[in-house]
Order: C-alpha cells, then structure tokens, then sequence
C-alpha cells in the first residue's frame, strides 16, 4: 500500500492528525525534499514521528514513468516496497511525504496511475498547498487566474511563459501567482529579486528585438507601447507563505531593493485591486 | 488572541497537529459551520479536541465589519472574546475553526485586519483547501483557470456568472473549477446534477433570447453559434473531494442521471485536456 501525505507549508508539526497515524503504522517512509523547502529539518521530522526517514529523489519517484502496466521488472524503489510483502506475509506500508500538498504535481498523479495499474492500493492525505494559502496575502482567490512558474534561465533554454501569462490575466483582470524555481538538493532558490529581474529581462528582450506582440502590450494612446512589466509595475514579493509569511508591496524597481530572506518566495503581479484588497495590503506595512 | 484554523476537508482527524495543539491551550472555541460541510459531527470534532466548540453563525464572524478602528463597542462576539483578559489577568486565546483553509474566504482577511485595528494578535494555521485538494482528479492545476461559483437562483437573482467564466477560460484553454452553492442551516447543497441544469438554462435562456454574446459563442463555420455548455459537454462531477472522493467524468446529459450522494459536491469544466490528463481521468472509472 501506498499513502501520498502532505506537510503542508511551515515545520513537522503541520502535518495532519491522519497523516501522522498513517506514518506510526508504515514500515518505510519516504521524503520528496528537492521540489520544495520545509521550515525544519529531516531530524526534527524524525524526532516527532519516532520513524526513521528515507530522502527520496526524483529518480526514485519519477523513475518507470512509463512502465508498461503489469512491469515486473520495476526499478522505482518506492513502488516495489509499496508492492512487497513483509516477513509475516502482510503487505507492506509505505509512505511518500510530500511538501505541501501531494496532488499540486502532475509527478504523484501519475504515481496514483501507475499503483492502480500494478494493483498497489492508494491513500492521499491532502495539506496546505501554497496555491490556497497565498489566501494569506489579502488578494481574493476567486480573481486569480493561472498560476505559472519562473524557472531559471539557462543558456539553451530562456522560457518566457510566465510574462505571457501574466500578460493574459492582467487583461482578463485577474492576479498572477508566479512560483520560483528551486533546487534544493544545489542549495539553488530562486528569490523575489530574481524572479523580478527576470521578467524585466523578457520585458527588455522583446522591446530590443521589435518582437514584443502587439496582441501582449497594452496600448496607452494608440501609438505607445507600454510593455506589460516594467520597473514600475506594482507587486507583491512573498516568503515563507504558511509560515512566517513575510510579504512586501512595491514598485518592481523597489522590491528589488527588498531582502525577503530564506526560501521559498513567490511572487505575486496583480491585476487591478479591489479596494479592499488594497486595505488588506496594508496588513503587511 | 485569535487564530484561524484549517479543518481541512475530511473529518476531525484532519487538523494539523499544530491546530490541535493549539485549540488544548484555547479558553473558548468557534465553529463557522455555514460555510461548507464536514465529514464527521461536531460531536466527533468535540471529542478527538476535549473542548466545547460553539458553533459560531455568519453573524458572529462578519458583525461589525465596518466597525471603525477603535470601535469599543463592537458586538462580535469572537473578536470581544479575543481582546478579552481572563481572571488571572492573562489575555485570552480564542480559536475559530474553518472548514478548509481559513484564507480561502475574504470574511476571513477581514477579521485579520479588524484584529489588527483593535490590536488583536492573530495565527492562522493553514491546510488543505478544495482549491488545491482537487488536483486529485488528475487535470493539472496549472492548467485551471479563474476559479468561480455557482448560487442557488432565487427570483430576483439569476447570476450566470459561472457561464462566462467557463468560456473565458475555455477560450484561453484553462479548465474552469465550479464551486457549488450550500446552506448547511438549511440543510441545502447544490449537486453536481442541479449545477449542470442551471449552466444549460443559462444556455438556453441566452439563444432563446438571442442575447448569446457572439464574442461568447464557439463559431462553428461562420454562421452557426454554438453556445458554450450543452449537453453533450464533456465534464466532471466531483462529491467529498478530500475525504471519499466520487469523480465521475462524461457527457453533462450522462452525469445529469448520476447520483453523487453526500455533500460537497462541485463541477470542473475541462478546456481540452492533455493525453496524460485524459489518462488519469480513467483512475475514476
């Protein structure tokens, strides 16, 4: 059997009453630690659930993605212990943990798949997920439209998805969620002041090149293009959502001045607020 | 003090063991029961918590809510409670417990910031909302758009609000989570099968009129509009999602003639979806 079980956001005590049963009775325990960062540490995970806790990698959760249905020959070590028995003939109990919520990744879906495929039965054991606790901030959820993703740019590979996205939402009225990369087994976490410089990178790309959409500027007079992000582009840098919550608004140019601290952050590019979205900023002053 | 704290979706065993914590040291504990349904009773919550919970009515939350800064007069209930000292001098800790994720719900941003005013300290203590629980179906919440809701239609109101955000979303490919309408005191809770009645009298009721926006309409060839929900559109009706999860996914006339028992249930109105989404849909079957 399987269990998929969300921490939630902050440190070893979010997690559920139910997942925390679930772990005391599992004969192994697995963590996904490299697509997200906990507030605490392995040990401190330990020490409240008195396991003993496997770090998990990407090999071993995402490796036979496309295994045929009745593969034997297997090799991803988390659904091969869900599937064994134990020395006394039970089945064994085997536990994912997973930062957040298990179901905010395409990757468990398809392990959900592939355990039904193989005949491992399933249990989710949901948690905070940084998609409803961004609630924290003050923006309605109902007015956000997509959420996207700022992944760091790479020489080959320099995605601009995310200034599309927000592009589109803003035209729709509705707020951006932009999530940052991360990749915590290289100590590498994308900050508020990256993720900014980033988009007024695209911004300044596609105005140099000529090749800025006139489908993605908002015209002010007919004539001008005004690009969709620039340094006075009002924003909403996060850190720590669901657990110190350390959250500043501002001009570009101004939050990139701002140290919001230990990972992860998120930043926020809204449409055009709501008055009392506006007052529930000032929370944060 | 006051803290806001997630219930989560399922039953008292959801709660973080942070929130419980918390609720043992708590003097006095509310329930806003009329904004979802549980899985279990308040007696079951009682229990697993050994406190008293009062179950705290829309009133006692949203009173007051344009109370000035300073208001001493104020008649609600948990905030007066909350600037409360007890008889041993020490400031009292209240607790109000919410279904879900306590920032899911402007009401709740509110308070926050009134407990700011009156310089009430405040926790919130997050966890699994249906926002992110429903990844569990097997669409990528990345590719949801703006998420909207369906209220039970009363003589004087007819919103068909829900309707145009389907086809916002649906325009720019994004899937359209439905939130169903539900008054707990009343014991009414839209289903999945009232919801698809109301989106197609909305359609009929639009080319009936001729008031069927054309910017609204898929055009088929130039000539023919074709509304945007009918009954041969594909989607999905979800019941007790975090908790037993029913999903059941097909034609609107095929769910109309399901039956998805207890409450809550919702709707998602799926832009075209990817093959591995249409993969993990069969989980369901």
């Amino acid at each position: 059997m399987l269990y998929l079980i969300g921490l939630g956001l902050g440190d070893e005590k979010d997690i559920t009453i139910k997942g925390f049963e679930i772990i005391k009775k599992c004969d192994l325990i697995y963590l996904e630690n490299y697509t997200s960062k906990l507030q605490c540490s392995l040990k401190e995970l330990e020490k409240l659930y008195g396991k003993k806790i496997i770090p998990a990698t990407r090999e071993d959760v995402e490796s036979d993605e496309n295994a045929a249905e009745d593969d034997e020959k297997s090799k991803n070590p988390i659904l091969k212990n869900a599937k064994t028995k134990g020395a006394d003939g039970k089945q064994r109990n085997v536990a994912l943990l997973v930062i957040g919520d298990p179901m905010g990744a395409t990757t468990h879906v398809d392990l959900l798949l592939r355990c039904r495929k193989q005949g491992i039965k399933t249990e989710v054991v949901h948690n905070a997920s940084i998609i409803n606790a961004v609630g924290i901030v003050g923006l309605e959820l109902y007015k956000y439209g997509k959420t996207t993703s700022i992944p760091f740019p790479e020489k080959s590979f320099q995605p601009e998805t995310a200034y599309d996205v927000i592009n589109l939402n803003k035209k729709n009225g509705l707020h951006t969620l932009c999530l940052l990369d991360l990749k915590p087994l290289e100590n590498k976490f994308m900050s508020v002041n990256d993720a900014i410089k980033i988009l007024l990178e695209i911004g300044e790309k596609r105005k140099v090149k000529g090749t800025e959409n006139p489908k993605e500027t908002e015209t002010a007079n007919g004539t001008e293009r005004k690009p969709i992000f620039t340094k006075n582009t009002f924003c909403i840098g996060c850190a720590r959502i669901g657990s110190d919550n350390l959250i500043k608004a501002g001009k570009a140019e101004k939050l990139l001045k701002e140290n919001f601290g230990n990972p992860p952050h998120c930043l926020i590019v809204p449409a055009k607020m709501h008055f009392m979205e506006e007052e529930a900023l000032k929370m944060w002053k």
